[in-house]
């Protein structure tokens, strides 16, 4: 993480005066709040009180049947044994990356992708394929990228499968598509060499801490093993929540429900953007939190996020999303999810007076007037 | 962790005939349940519900100034702003080691120690040193040692502090002192060497997974900035539970009442062995949650095991706990902390059937009788 970023980010996050549309988090609106009070009662007076105590690394056996079953029905020859419950989706990327990013190795991306993967991969020394060299390994979000919002081609789906080397599939944003064609996920063609990963942070709370892995059976007991030297397991209080939650929550209408909701927040911000900022970019989002946008504002990102803070909005600067960094002009994730329409309307007007303000790389206010 | 010690754990886990006298859980009568069901009832209802949503990796600011607070009460130089919450005190311990530990460089250990920390310095290449060098670095938990109960002396100590080099002092049962006499923390004589690590584990609940690390200050940002990329933070409703939990309640007589219950246990154990198994040795614990025993039972730890399962009770073998493995004879941890009177005496009176029954190496069941 950039220190720059990080610092502007805390600074608009603690001001009542930014509308926020960096982040990416869900809306506090879809929180169950009182179904999963009624959970923690529920767990919290069973007998034995597993909620509180220590458990197995590879997490709860109910919930690992839930999401077991899930991906059965969408065509993955998986069980519940199959299954390790993660410290959320993060968890999970990061073994899997542990595993599959070495010093020269090559992985292939999307062109804009999630921030702690690269992250992670840069750690390890790895690095992104070009075009020229196939790629030793993938990590892509099929369904859902973040930040573009953007689905995979069959093409790609394809050609993945035909490479045959091994698919970090990170399902994070995935069921969130907001046409509900969830894809076949790859688990289900290519099972010895996918690491599946997903979680319940979009679709129900990121303060549970509840993601999962299912990596290629030949890595199970390698991977579980990774999980226990970590954190010996996922939080048993959110993972016995989580179980009482699902047993009584029809899931599947609280997805539709945030895709209506999700989509109407996105259908709001393309057409702010489309209205206000005609100059700028974007591929329209088919599902997620976000929009990434490549603006006509010529100069270094990180300043202009600096500049916009200042007008009272912020966002997630480009070359966060992307291993070759930032490029002459700027680009941005926008997050509708949090943003009420008003707030992006507001957010969108300030972008603009922004835009319209900044001076390459040095901030408009600061400039010494001749 | 031992394959073949896994798999017998989770039998004996199972089975209902097995009096569990390993796994180091504390007592599910000590949960406050009640407590903590006020407390998540009080922080789901907040307006912004930030128990939910995504949090900062280095945690809540409540629980940090909590933490560091009754640090400085115990001679720690210390602020909010050092302290990283972390997902147990077993994610503490790995980023630690991972930064200390590296093929060839030697650890100061005591003779039996916490298994997963030696599992992860083995699987950073690190080793033991031996009498002969002097440690490159130090993992130790002062004022409980897990398995042994024991405190550490004085001369050990400042021959520690003396030393000059880099330190892990993992407090997870420091509290615990059956004589409350918590030991002046490393971090007090030691800022800028000690990795302080800490966790709610055992003294409120491991379900939480609320556990911390202090590491030195040059160390932070990078210690900070791993915490991110292996689950980017702490899960934000157990922090949430715990902050609204510790506004209300008086944690020393928490402490006190669990330090009474857990010595308690700990006499009955100590009792029932000196009676029915004068062979076996060991020292009184001054706290925590074990004993550590050296058996006169002559033959492979696993295998004794394996015996006493049959005969329903565990424990935790010795090798678990020791650098070097298994030695001749067959040693083991045996926890109070989560068995009542009435199972602490079935389980000696089982351990006392399985030593007599048992012949080196193989279970006595198996043998071909002549």
């Amino acid at each position: 993480m950039d220190a720059r970023i990080d610092r502007l980010q805390r600074a608009a996050a603690e001001s009542e005066r930014v509308v926020e549309l960096g982040g990416g988090l869900p809306a506090a609106d879809l929180f169950p709040r009182s179904e999963l009070a009624s959970s923690f009662l529920a767990v919290l007076y069973e007998p034995a009180c597993a909620a509180l105590q220590y458990g197995w690394p590879e997490g709860d056996p109910d919930v690992r049947a839930w999401i077991a079953a899930r991906l059965r029905a969408r065509g993955a020859p998986v069980a519940a044994g199959d299954v390790i419950v993660t410290s959320g989706a993060q968890q999970a990327v990061s073994i899997a990356v542990d595993r599959l990013a070495a010093p020269g190795r090559s992985v292939g991306l999307d062109r804009e992708t999630y921030p702690a993967a690269l992250d992670l991969i840069r750690a390890k020394g790895g690095r992104a394929a070009t075009g020229k060299d196939p790629p030793d390994w993938f990590y892509v979000m099929p369904g859902v990228t973040n930040p573009t919002g953007a689905g995979m081609t069959a093409e790609r789906r394809a050609a993945i499968l035909a490479s045959g080397v091994p698919v970090i599939a990170d399902e994070a944003y995935a069921e969130l598509r907001f046409d509900g064609a969830v894809p076949r996920p790859f688990l289900a063609d290519a099972r010895d060499r996918t690491w599946h990963v997903g979680t319940l942070s979009k679709t129900l709370s990121p303060g549970l801490r509840v993601g999962w892995l299912l990596p290629p059976p030949g890595e199970l007991a390698a991977a579980l093993e990774a999980k226990r030297a970590r954190d010996l397991e996922a939080g048993n209080l959110s993972q016995a929540v989580v179980r009482s939650f699902l047993a009584r929550d029809d899931f599947d209408a609280r997805l539709a429900a945030a895709r209506t909701f999700y989509r109407a927040r996105a259908e709001t911000l393309v057409d702010l953007l489309r209205r206000h900022l005609p100059g700028w970019h974007f591929r329209e989002p088919e599902g997620g939190f976000s929009v990434f946008v490549e603006t006509d504002v010529r100069g270094d990102d990180v300043a202009f996020l600096e500049h916009a803070t200042r007008q009272g909005v912020n966002f997630d600067p480009g070359r966060m999303f992307r291993p070759g960094g930032a490029p002459a002009f700027v680009s941005m994730r926008l997050c509708f999810s949090r943003a009420s329409s008003t707030e992006l309307a507001e957010g969108v007007r300030r972008l603009e007076r922004a835009a319209r303000t900044f001076r390459t790389g040095v901030p408009a206010e600061t400039r010494a007037t001749p």
